[in-house]
């Protein structure tokens, strides 16, 4: 595959026709697989499920009272297995990052609705004279999604009440160990969006990428278990890795090529260059 | 007006309802305005004029026939006064900057047949510590195109022949004096993509963008006549007078929010974060 196949694959998400609309308050919020409406039929006192759309009933109109009603149906759903593995986090549902949330859902049931989910995505690097390396992380084997694929060195979703940054600090801390006076000094460089499908979900999902560079003493350890281990490799051989493997999660990929675009390693003269760059911002 | 409105002006060529599309050989390369059209039509041994489409003759079967063909016919509009300035530089005219030309046409005529062409963007600055700051330029009062706007440091449109880098390395000596062991360093950062309309022009651009960093005590100096003259001012000063004012052309603005972007100095606290990146790759 080449890079430019990585980015089709996050945005593999083209043909919603087996999708119909999630509705709140008369706007779309999100998309809810064919498969996936009937499941909801039962809760009829929370969700309207006609044939062509599902939507959060009427009389619930305001956050708390949307959010509370929404609660106890996903546990439910969650112990049908319709979920792979419950958080206890919590995501703003609406219609844009910088919009008033409608609601907000456990994380894990978000991709279920189609809603539009965002994170932060940090790439930690090390410069050695005019060569950088990156620090690259491998997702811990009993993680209930994407097991044991590489990732980058710092991501995390971006849960209700959190400002991007401390999510940055705070997922550094976490998964990196690395300490706030160098983890609040990372670089915001710019925003990925796609939309994926995958498992009957649609992923409409924004990634706030940030650049953090790292002295060349430092070495990261994972302290919540969400990691096996890093590994700091030069550039140029992500960039091998990115291309000829699927090792990297599919969204950690683009982080990647976002990278290697943003640093001069790959350049024009790759014939995939404007048309990737156009797929990291759907 | 912020900084999301100048992304706006580069991509407000939305409604092609005016334009025909002009074919070669069975492809469409580009759009032609129902006003300029009619004059093409007293050249039919060229150009066949129909309601709907501006369609180059099959009996001009190849890139030396189909690009000696034109040439005269653009001569003979140009001084009818279709063009703004004959440049003598040849452009590809083809389906994309990686793909095999179908012929070549004088720069000034390419926005008249809604081509899509390429330049080269240089972003010129100097780090002070960890402030940055842009070299930015003036264009000259008698620049047939945006007289007196600002530029960037350096841009030059790509023409037939050239390589990127070669182009980088020529319009860096010409525009700025940045000698060739400077200007060959500069770093490949990205493409920005737009399709803009003017004066019923159809413009389906993308700059190739390049960060070149200078040493403190350089002082560009412009040798072709096309800058009135440059001045250093710390990129906050530059964000300002991107969002504030209309000084700049309209596409060097764009290159400039991509710069700020990049270097994390517009970061996701602003609420067009996301839009302005979709913005940059239409």
């Amino acid at each position: 595959m080449s890079l430019l196949d990585r980015i089709k694959v996050c945005n593999n998400g083209t043909d919603d026709s087996a999708y119909a609309p999630f509705v709140v308050e008369g706007q779309r919020l999100g998309w809810v697989h064919c498969d996936f409406a009937p499941a909801l039929k039962p809760f009829d006192d929370v969700f309207l499920v006609a044939d062509n759309s599902v939507t959060l009933l009427d009389d619930l109109n305001d956050y708390q009272s949307r959010s509370d009603a929404v609660d106890p149906v996903l546990r439910a759903l969650d112990a049908d297995d319709w979920f792979s593995g419950w958080r206890d986090e919590a995501y703003p549902v609406g219609t844009g990052f910088y919009e008033q949330a409608f609601l907000e859902m456990e994380r894990t049931a978000v991709p279920r609705f189609g809603v539009a989910a965002f994170g932060v995505h940090i790439n930690g690097f090390v410069r050695d004279g005019n060569e950088l390396l990156m620090w690259i992380g491998r997702r811990a084997d009993d993680k209930p999604t994407y097991p044991g694929m590489l990732d980058n060195m710092v991501a995390g979703g971006q849960p209700v009440g959190l400002g991007l940054l401390q999510n940055v600090i705070k997922e550094s801390a976490e998964e990196a160990a690395v300490p706030a006076d160098i983890s609040s000094l990372a670089k915001p460089v710019g925003a990925i969006s796609y939309q994926h499908e995958d498992d009957n979900c649609l992923k409409p999902d924004t990634m706030f990428v940030f650049d953090m560079e790292l002295p060349k003493d430092f070495i990261p350890t994972n302290t919540d278990g969400e990691l096996a281990g890093f590994k700091l490799l030069p550039v140029r051989e992500v960039m091998e890795i990115t291309a000829d493997t699927a090792e990297f999660k599919f969204n950690c990929a683009a982080v990647n090529v976002d990278f290697f675009v943003r640093h001069g390693i790959l350049g024009p003269e790759d014939p995939d260059y404007i048309e990737i760059q156009r797929g990291l911002h759907q």
